[in-house]
């Protein structure tokens, strides 16, 4: 079932997100994946994990290893979408029966990537909640068919995309007919080539402002720097997002993707240690670190 | 069937596009759409139609117009990437319909834009050439599987792709089993507002060096300015491109998309009137404009 | 009287900015404005003030009002980089007048813009810190000469400057013998037009590891909207920048340039509220903020 | 004298550049170099010469290579703006008296960049045109300075400028009462690192319609690449531009700077024979390449 939109008093120029929109809802939305609250003014969430998924005994490590540090959601990619037909693609089906298999064992709601359309149904068997990847932020075909589950979306910012492009594109989830939108900035390309992409936590700031949608941040994508990732995401804690996204590896430089960037265990703990102390103070009373026990 | 490719050979940093370089074949590559050739050193080719098909009439008479001043392929848009879910999305499979019955009253080949994985067949059916629109050009699963047709690929680079990224788009075409791809270079995003993007016609120069893919220029989307249009198509050809592809409407003003970079028929006239005598001339003895009789 | 540079040992793909760089001097560098220490691992300094000198009366409320929330140096504009030689191009000396009138009757160190070479002179009779604007800071004859004074410097990184290319701006005003140099990221020019710039915190972060000097943010040319300067000043300081520089105004609507961006006394009490408390947690134990009594 | 100026005609939205635009002036500017006109719909030029003016053996032979093959005027650096303050600087004056002494002998005038009001008047004794470069198109002081003397100024695009900017940036020279700019493309800061630099010909088309003033392309730095200069500067005269600025140097690989982006003596005859006859036609019957005889 499809919302019903009075799309005669939409304004292209003025607000083209409407249901994205605080004008459209004042409180904040709080996406709810198995219990874990995205979102609404709450606590700040973790989440972490390898970039792709490797091995059942990778995953289940990492797992282990980020749960007992504060992280509530597991990340990792059984497709993954790669700039080279030659490089490693993930591990498919497979990589989604391991990841479901420790997210239940450990206890941690799993999010992995969607590149395909003809994919959806079978990771919404697998997955508490979908990613759409940077690359596919308008793929407009997959959007319109992910507003028809109801599983929550995770919608990274393309890497060219303006703030409005973004809305827009969480606007084709909502209209469609699925509320469960979180935002996540990764990072833009300028021309800037120190680090891997410019981190653009300005726009978190701002998209706090025009939209009730949760927004968490993915600095190890934005930056590909495994040094800075922890004081970035204090940083983006205190520019208000609702959460960061991290990737953490047993193993970063034996990694099959973004070694560079993933955090050994060790950093988690470090990272995260630096995170629940102070965070707690910088963003408010409401706002505190959500740690799983 | 898939071409088999030796992975151990491939060395990422240094020629990471295998099949689409020079290196793996020395002679331009020219695609065949039903009898024109794009590429090879042949013809300039000019493809020629509104953004969008609005209805048979329109269709109809710009493919007359466009036809008559020398296009040898026409263009138009059936399903429509738009920024927001609230803007017209395209008559879907009735603008197919159009397209492929005024293709073939006028005799000219149809191209046209895919933006889903299921719409692939439908549209092969009545489409000459598909095209994969700047917003999906790292949608790999639509690349992977459009690599399994053996339908001429028009390749649009995306606003924010390097030329090492686009190249590697087209391996992703290429290593499926399609070698039949064209690239289109439409602008890129960059800091500057004067136009709709940046038209980088340096990249085309480049990609022709790079590769013995076919190369055509944009130049309605990259610069979203009628009026200087025909100069940078001249531009286009001086920098090597093997042809060009511009937006043509019968009333630009009433155009549901586009309009304001969309040619009158009298603007493409000209345009074609100041391509065919001097474009000749400049592209060398070998590369002349094609033009339909 | 220059430092002795080995130039020989200088490679420049390795490590081009020697004596910036933290292996030319491990400590961090404190620059010492009339007492203020920006950097070293110090308190976090807030600078506020007016873009341009308006009036006596304008510079005098605001540097009233400044002070008593918190800020511990003032800012201001004498001579105005405008892009249009039509704007309002500032007061010259008149402005510096007002400026150092107000600063010891107040008793905060006054910074402003340095645009020409022939300037300095005079500037440095009336101001305790000189600041290199964005679009100078590869405007190597100025930074020559300012290497000359003594004087403390605020190198705002270019609009389009990468970090190496900021640092190397460092490195001119540092080999010319002033080591006085204090860096400030004020936003780089991106393709997104949400905001008037993109502010680059990951810069920040990365230029601390990089470098021993301190680095402060300017949130309200960075961003250009009054609403987010608050959290984002907060999130500079969680990103380890050394202070903040913000624009304050008594009526931002009437303000000769930059109106949209500046705080009023109110917007800035509010800030300088939000920040004392937590920031000193979230930086840690000796960061705190240095506020005026 | 200043020319007198309507301020408060200026509609900054409108049309801030008043005096360089079409609407104040409607025939094309000619700026005349000691009798070599640029621009007016005349003749294309072509401006030759290296980077760096390296010894007067060197200046020599490159001036006597690019005469012979057609190139107008003559270009080479004395004061050289680096990233680095441990790179060659240039030669200074010792470089001034070089290119004199050479465009005398071999009868080409000199155009050579400007760093630094305090050079002004030393460079004007010796160059019959002063370069403004791409790092301080925005140096406003020395702009207005320039507007003081009458010497013909190239004016080259900040590598971040708009097109506005641009033009707002030759307006400081025009309104201070100087008529004799010439703009140039150079190539501008985006994401791609596939080149020195993206260039702007677009732009080029756009200035063209927006100006009266004349333009030329540097595919030199625009790109760093010295196989595509030829092809790139066709583009660039196809786009509309009334010559282009090209690096030549006796043996690139020996350069003390921009090796990689010059021309050989004999890559510069082919590039020089490439335009001569195909461009007279691209361009229409009144542009021809003008060649010294």
């Amino acid at each position: 079932m499809t919302m019903k939109i009075e799309i005669k008093k939409i304004s292209r120029s003025e607000k083209p997100y409407l249901l994205a929109s605080r004008e459209a809802k004042r409180e904040r939305t709080a996406v709810d994946v198995c219990g874990i609250k995205i979102g609404g003014g709450g606590e700040a969430v973790v989440i972490a994990g390898p970039c792709s998924v490797e091995s059942y005994e990778q995953v289940l490590q990492t797992a282990v290893a980020v749960k007992k540090y504060g992280a509530v959601m597991f990340r990792g990619g059984a497709y993954k979408p790669r700039t080279s037909p030659y490089e490693f693609q993930g591990l498919g089906v497979e990589g989604l029966k391991i990841l479901r298999e420790v997210g239940d064992r450990i206890g941690l709601p799993i999010v992995t990537e969607v590149m395909s359309e003809t994919d959806i149904e079978t990771i919404c068997e697998y997955a508490d909640m979908l990613q759409v990847g940077a690359r596919n932020m308008q793929n407009f075909a997959l959007l319109r068919k992910l507003a028809k589950t109801k599983k929550p979306i995770l919608l990274k910012r393309g890497a060219s995309a303006t703030v409005k492009e973004w809305l827009l594109a969480a606007e084709y989830i909502l209209s469609g007919g699925n509320e469960n939108v979180v935002l996540c900035e990764r990072g833009i390309k300028t021309f800037d080539d120190s680090l891997r992409n410019t981190l653009d936590l300005a726009a978190v700031a701002l998209v706090k402002e025009l939209s009730h949608l949760p927004v968490i941040v993915d600095p190890s994508h934005a930056t590909g720097r495994r040094s800075i990732i922890p004081i970035l995401s204090k940083a983006a804690l205190a520019a208000g997002a609702d959460g960061v996204i991290v990737e953490v590896h047993p193993e970063p430089e034996k990694a099959l993707s973004d070694g560079a960037q993933s955090l050994t265990f060790e950093n988690f703990a470090e990272m995260m240690h630096g995170l629940t102390e102070p965070v707690r103070k910088i963003v408010g009373k409401e706002t505190e670190l959500a740690v799983c026990i």
